[in-house]
């Protein structure tokens, strides 16, 4: 009893260790949110996108606290609530698991903050916070209670004779990123794009806007990589019972794989096509592969998160290329990123996955005697997962349509006119990004010589 | 046998980790100081404070390694000197607590960066060199001492009758930041405001001097933010006992929570006077509102750290104000944010934290039996923090006046006014921040193309 | 047996928390590089330099994965192959040890990246391509089974008589940065100075090429710092054993001191040389102390280290100088910070570590019997050293040489005349680090209010 007594106290503290620092760097990836946006608006549009992203790191701290831990994984002793969220813990009353805790609330601030790419550049500062609150206090607690608490509805799954199927989803490329990446979609599309981002006359040609630092985006892309792989290892949550510790550094190495495969798939075919090697799609492509690694990069092997890869690259170019089609403007590719790898993640870990569909049928063709019920079972856990990002969408769409209706029916979705052609930063925040008079000095002969 | 020989090797070397990844990341809160005082000074002196960034990472490791060490943990067999210094492991003789040594190090490394901030554009190189090494190796680790050594004086504390008080400072709400601040303060208040930023004329208004890039104090920001949960949580320096994972994980939360609560506060507050949502500003209540965490992030409660937050958020309003009206010239506002911060932190604790005075008070109205000793120990305590914060402050300018007051007279307090107005980075680094010559291209065509 | 078994999982899991932690914080150096690199071009080439440090980490995972992990730590049933390489785990095939691989990856993701610095500006992309993947997936893969596979012959050693030596290079000074570095200079010496770097008329000065962004080579600066105490402390690569978390923190302590003593060094010198206070040399010479230490900062003590870091300071100095002499143009100074620090931390752990050459004076003046004994071992210790470097060196030229030529042969090392005067990021990029027309506001009459 005192060996049980210490291995408790152990794994006690080992898994608050690993929670935490997990969680640390993963709090980090606010950061590269906003240095990848920051890169990507124009200078006038800086500090805005700046704030909005200091600012979803201290809105759903405090909306995890009071509501968002509540709903998502507070205790729900009726069983047919329970299924569909919890409702105990408000405000951490008698609580104390903290490590579990904080690192749930760095996804929400994750889940909210992915939104602010896709509405970048007009989007007013009401909308913004109204969506924030909303999205980490509410829809993506909600999301995590079905698809984590192991009461809820799709984390339960369907039962039918031999098959079984369960929402399999490691480190959220549904829950967190289909969610986020889903409002993307819908708040850009209703937001408008940007002025001058589509012209009216077919003959004149398209002015692309470019952002203003590469390098920001970069820096940015750089800390999202390095606190994805913490988002993704980390999602182990524990580590201590045998062989954790090394689905956690599987976890890692699959999701690297995955963006590097990502990565080059989408450089060689812009590069064939265009003869340009971009590094700024590139670096959204990387994070597609990320993204869509979530969901089963705890078990699968490296040489099937290589082909999740090589899909996210294509499933990147494919939805981003849509987008600008459909003339929707989403200067961060939000959408395509994060609903195109989290949707591709949650099909790619049903389809080669372990007993995934190409397994089953592998298996069937090797000739195993229950290789048909195999093949059920994949498909219909492959449909499962369907459904639940069918859910997803659905529920994020139940929640943000009619708040995004309603703000722009009372004017406070998008900035008027004249503040978004002279920009946000002045305006909105007094604080331009680069003031011109904080620039220059007086030692030209020195420079000189 | 065998079993304690395991929980002590485990435990030795969980500490171990435990200590080195917390101090790896507060080391790189230098980064973080460097970029938010880079943003936001004018790019003319943007080398010569990023240099003094890097070198008080290194004055420090040597500073602390020498002298600060023995002076803070050293061992001290004599118990009346022990009460205010160490005198022993001079260079790290004989000693193998490295762990410990480097945790120590790097948060004497933070308090001489602090002041850096107050003392921008216009400080000698040589001024710089001076306070940095005295404080890291003379000022704060005999600071530590009395607060964080069983040995010292704040720590021992009084015990007479059932009163019994001791110094609580969890991470250095007062040994770290009001120290540093207070120095900021004096610093910045001998040294004497930048040429221009306060008119003589009153007629005239003052022109404001903005830093030079939003985005870099943005950086620091996130990175100090990154930072500072760190350095709340490690200071736990132990996580093998009993529950003791989830106090580091409180210590996280409460941090983050204390710094939104203010970063809210203070935006709202300031909106609501001059209409624009700032960005700078609001950092620097979100920094205060984790100053004054420090002292009690392990044990309050969560909503008492709401208040926490709140409180720092308008104390930082307040001293900011105050010096800017005392024409006092702080461009980080490095008083404001450590000294407010932390004279908050170490008051808050004992007034809303547990045993605390709203504790005791609450007690008594409750009807206990020894109500009034409540009360009383309570005062005796946050009595005691103010004590303590006033021996923090005297001995600060115990060393620090002389030192400033001195380099004055030798003119090696300030650069001269040819310097300051041209910049400092050509002159005294040789290196401009931004070269002009090593900007522009020649496509001129194909990018229109 | 319980015991036994619960040792077993909780050292195994701790083990690869402490693997993956400090691997996670090693794969941010990347971006280290990146920043360090980009703040020393100039914005026309910015682009460039950052997508190589992106599809570094890529190309290098792939590589890694596909063939590096098999030749550096595959199975090698046969003693006489195995003395050279690993042949098995190809692809990971029937792989577990996953902590070990990532951790293996990152440091192969970094040898492979030094060599961008010193080609940068006018490398053409295929170039870059093939050397990172050439460097990642056989060069540096072997290098580390000759020195740090039990089998291989550099770490096997010689034993004649009393006389043991083996290869002592804790961290990686020769096989990861001697290599990175000796490449470096070859490569900067096949593809030749940038056009402007030197002028051929002896009466007219050199005109030089300074990079475009002091803050952002300081941010790389401070990212590598805090990257390399992970990078050396995390080569303990194990946790759990009785005093090895001591280890983990003396190695971090070493780096830091090492490194401060060499940027102090460096700085005081070239002060009074010059008169300046520079930032961007005082960088590199801290990170060429840092590299110098990661020979031995196991085991040397931390005033040992501080020589180490002096050495580092000086020679850094000596090797910049001696390569601008030689007109190679190496715009980061790869070759001096990692092959000059590589080599004499190889050096500087036979001489000034424990059972080096002066502790073996020392021993032998003291009148210890077997002092001769001593000198001659710890001799000989320095001169496998040597051999070791010398292989090092050899190795790495005698792939990278055929390789360069050829590709000069080809065309493609290095970008036509007009790419480089006009800038890569546009034309082989398609993207301004900057572009124009996404700065500036119209909010002039505000901006003044």
């Amino acid at each position: 009893q005192e060996m049980d007594q210490m291995k408790s106290d152990f794994s006690e503290n080992d898994n608050a260790f690993f929670l935490c620092s997990m969680a640390l760097i993963i709090f980090l990836m606010q950061c590269g949110f906003a240095f990848l946006e920051a890169g990507a608006v124009r200078s006038k549009n800086t500090t805005n996108i700046l704030i909005k992203n200091l600012l979803d790191s201290c809105i759903a701290i405090i909306g995890y606290w009071a509501l968002g831990w509540a709903l998502a994984f507070g205790d729900c002793p009726n069983d047919v609530i329970g299924l569909f969220m919890g409702y105990s813990q408000f405000f951490l009353a008698n609580f104390v698991n903290y490590p579990k805790f904080f690192f749930q609330y760095v996804f929400a601030a994750t889940s909210a903050t992915i939104v602010s790419g896709a509405v970048a550049e007009r989007c007013e500062f009401a909308n913004y916070i109204t969506y924030c609150s909303v999205i980490s206090t509410i829809v993506y607690p909600i999301l995590t209670h079905w698809g984590w608490h192991p009461k809820g509805w799709m984390s339960l799954g369907i039962s039918a004779g031999f098959i079984k199927t369960t929402y399999d989803d490691f480190a959220g490329s549904g829950v967190v990123h289909l969610c986020g990446g889903s409002i993307s979609l819908l708040a850009a599309w209703i937001i408008g794009p940007r002025i001058g981002k589509f012209v009216e006359d077919e003959d004149e040609e398209s002015d692309e806007i470019l952002g203003h630092s590469v390098p920001f985006a970069a820096l940015g892309g750089f800390i999202l990589m390095f606190g994805f792989l913490a988002f993704n290892g980390g999602s182990m949550a524990d580590i201590v019972k045998p062989g954790e510790g090394h689905i956690v550094a599987l976890a890692m190495v699959n999701t690297i794989l995955s963006g590097a495969f990502a990565a080059l798939t989408f450089l060689v075919i812009h590069f064939l096509y265009h003869g340009k090697w971009t590094l700024l799609l590139t670096i959204n492509a990387c994070l597609t592969g990320m993204v869509a690694s979530c969901a089963g990069c705890n078990k699968m092997e490296p040489w099937a998160c290589t082909w999740v890869g090589i899909g996210a690259g294509l499933i990147y170019m494919g939805l981003s290329k849509w987008a600008l089609k459909m003339k929707i403007d989403d200067p961060l590719d939000a959408f395509a990123v994060h609903a195109g790898g989290g949707f591709w993640g949650l099909t790619s870990v049903a389809v080669i996955g372990h007993n995934g569909v190409v397994y089953a049928i592998a298996s069937a063709i090797g000739g195993a005697s229950d290789g048909g019920n195999q093949i059920a079972q994949a498909f219909a856990q492959l449909g499962w997962q369907w459904v639940c990002a069918l859910a997803i969408i659905t529920w994020s769409y139940l929640w943000m349509l009619p708040i995004f209706a309603f703000l722009k029916k009372i004017g406070k979705l998008r900035v008027p006119e004249e503040v978004e052609i002279n920009g946000l930063d002045i305006f909105k925040h007094g604080e331009s990004a680069y003031p011109l008079h904080a620039y220059g000095h007086g030692w030209h002969d020195f420079e000189k010589a």
